[in-house]
């Protein structure tokens, strides 16, 4: 399996090198995992939810499998009506999490739905489809036969072409993963009218939301006239909050968004994702969605920020850093992803090589994303600021 | 969808009633969820995870899809080692829940593989491999095409007889949902004998183990020599601890369990669920694992133990009250569900509406779970005493 390939790969030649230099101070902007602690407000609301757990009055058994009202209530209000975007409660589903998510949502798809990913993409999408035999073997470069691949790369300024040929399922994510890069309202709305006259359906994983800070860009796919027909919305608390090792995500599902099934009747989407959510899912810990619903209070809203904001200026000065040492770099403003092209004519992986046995420092092989990310390199801003600013002082090291 | 039919009409039948009654004091015995509060050695221990979680020296972003190691080896120990089966901490995948693990695991197995459950059954079985597609239409009697059912009723004790066809999965679920059965030593081993002949594999579901005190009842199915070749087993907190709504599970897939592929050579089973849990899911809660890892701290021990006593001591109740109005009761004495014959010719769902009508009573008719149900009928001992013994009460009444 070609995509599960990339970071036990990183991971191998990281402990490879520790052993070997067992005094190097190894700095890891490689994987895409928060650092900084929840924000007191979870943290205060979950202490409320274990006591309430242990008090027979108070106490919570199975919850509803598509999550409390009182949660969903908040996520339509904040991050959808208060948007303009039409989402009602009941079109929310809670969930563990988007990779949870964006793997299940396959289940009410058939396998001979043809998929387009753009390239290079967040391999779990393209795993999940190998998993359900929704494709042939993998060619030289690592693509996918039965895939249609979309490459976005500096030529074409990140902006996926149209396919060239019908697909049914389109993955989209922005703030993207890996390039850090976002989708302007007009590029939404194409894809939007493509689905529409496709028959197709969007998958649209908008993990990062949080991280938008440009004015004009969407935060939503429900932002774009039409989408409620044509798309489904994966968001998470994981990147927004910090919940990546607490575990809380949703998924936005239009009562309106239908398929054309096999027989070329139209299928209602919602209807067939309640089902399967509801027979192969039992809800989100209770405590978890208190702490969840807590992000959307006052005190809340303004912590998360700050987390965010935190996160946004480690990515801008990775940004400011390493353009000033002639990288070009992409993404970091919306994003919390910094991609630089690898200097020279080095590839990814020499790139990586370099940076690790020269400044011990850890990034992402943009070819390990797919073969258009060949020549590219992804940088977190997930780190504290004291590592981010000794990273930068080795960067100049290496670049001198 | 057939199975989906049971709970939702319950849910009908109830509310239309308590609307045309609103005085009426419903007492539902019915749904398998817990009443008592979690144990306090189980909220302390959250309280210190949720603690944890708020530093950032001590805060935990991903942790491994499989389930942190203090929670594995915890599970391993007590649970196996203490039994003499052999489980080792990397055969365990923790999750959050059984009813998404029986779902999941269908993910590795062919459309193609016969399927056979007992009948009545657990309806999730049922449900999820419906959705998978791998039956064809449901008959009158609601029985699905090409799933092979093993009748359990009191005619043949309980104990299904081997499918009288060749099947690939095998369902088996013990301490029992619905009829509160157990299976004795001599019924696993010669479903693993069946198993080994037959490149089968058993599902066994044990979420309801805690339950069992009779001596000499395996606890697991590992228990049984030959065992580790071709069963995978599933548990869970929901009942042990009260977990219900915190939602912590796990699956054990031994490293030697082989299935047979398309190709008829041999799969390594746990490779390919490792590869399908880990693609799939990203761990449960930090917090919640700290949870499930106390239960099995001494204080946890007495505690969980107290708190399925009290649910038993209901059983009990239920059991003798039953009996003693000349009412033929099954189960209940390793399992907290009372299975009992519905009294004169009335089917399970006469027996409901009389029962609701007459005592304001909510119990689970048996046909619900499979054709073989009918004329049976399911109490949940998930309780206060106080109902319990409010509900005996009316059973007196509505007996005489």
């Amino acid at each position: 399996m070609q995509a599960g390939y990339l970071f036990p790969e990183i991971g191998r030649r990281v402990t490879r090198f520790a052993a070997e230099n067992p005094s190097a101070k190894i700095i890891r902007l490689g994987i895409g995992d928060v650092t900084e602690p929840l924000p007191p407000a979870v943290i205060e609301a979950m202490h409320r939810a274990v006591d309430e757990m242990g008090k027979r009055e108070a106490f919570r058994g199975y919850g509803p499998e598509q999550g409390y009202d009182f949660l969903r209530n908040a996520i339509a209000e904040n991050d959808y009506k208060a948007r303009g975007a039409e989402v009602s409660a009941d079109e929310i589903f809670v969930s563990d999490g988007s990779k949870c998510d964006t793997g299940n949502i396959l289940d009410i798809f058939g396998t001979d739905n043809v998929v387009a990913v753009t390239d290079p993409v967040y391999p779990v999408y393209v795993d999940t489809n190998v998993m359900a035999g929704r494709t042939g073997a993998a060619d030289a470069s690592g693509r996918f036969a039965g895939l249609v691949y979309l490459p976005v790369t500096a030529e074409n300024d990140f902006v996926p072409a149209l396919p060239d040929r019908h697909v049914d399922l389109i993955y989209l994510c922005y703030p993207n993963n890996p390039t850090g890069t976002v989708a302007k309202r007009e590029t939404l709305a194409r894809w939007v009218d493509y689905a529409k006259r496709n028959d197709a359906i969007i998958l649209f994983d908008a993990a990062y939301e949080a991280y938008i800070t440009s004015p004009g860009i969407p935060h939503s796919i429900f932002e774009i006239p039409g989408a409620r027909d044509v798309a489904i919305e994966f968001r998470s608390f994981s990147k927004t909050a910090g919940f990546t090792g607490t575990r809380c995500a949703f998924m936005v599902v239009p009562t309106s968004v239908t398929a054309k099934g096999s027989d070329g009747a139209k299928v209602d989407v919602h209807r067939l994702w309640n089902r399967r959510h509801s027979t192969k899912f039992n809800g989100v810990s209770y405590i978890v969605q208190r702490g969840a619903e807590a992000i959307y209070s006052p005190a809340g809203k303004t912590q998360t920020r700050g987390l965010v904001d935190f996160y946004l200026t480690n990515a801008r000065l990775l940004r400011e850093g390493l353009s000033s040492l002639g990288i070009k770099v992409f993404g970091g403003v919306d994003a919390p992803y910094v991609w630089i092209k690898t200097p020279g004519s080095a590839t990814s992986w020499e790139f990586f090589d370099r940076l690790l046995s020269q400044a011990h420092l850890v990034g992402t092989p943009g070819s390990g994303f797919g073969p258009s990310g060949e020549g590219y390199f992804r940088l977190s801003a997930f780190n504290s600021r004291e590592n981010i600013e000794e990273a930068l002082k080795r960067f100049r090291k290496v670049m001198a």
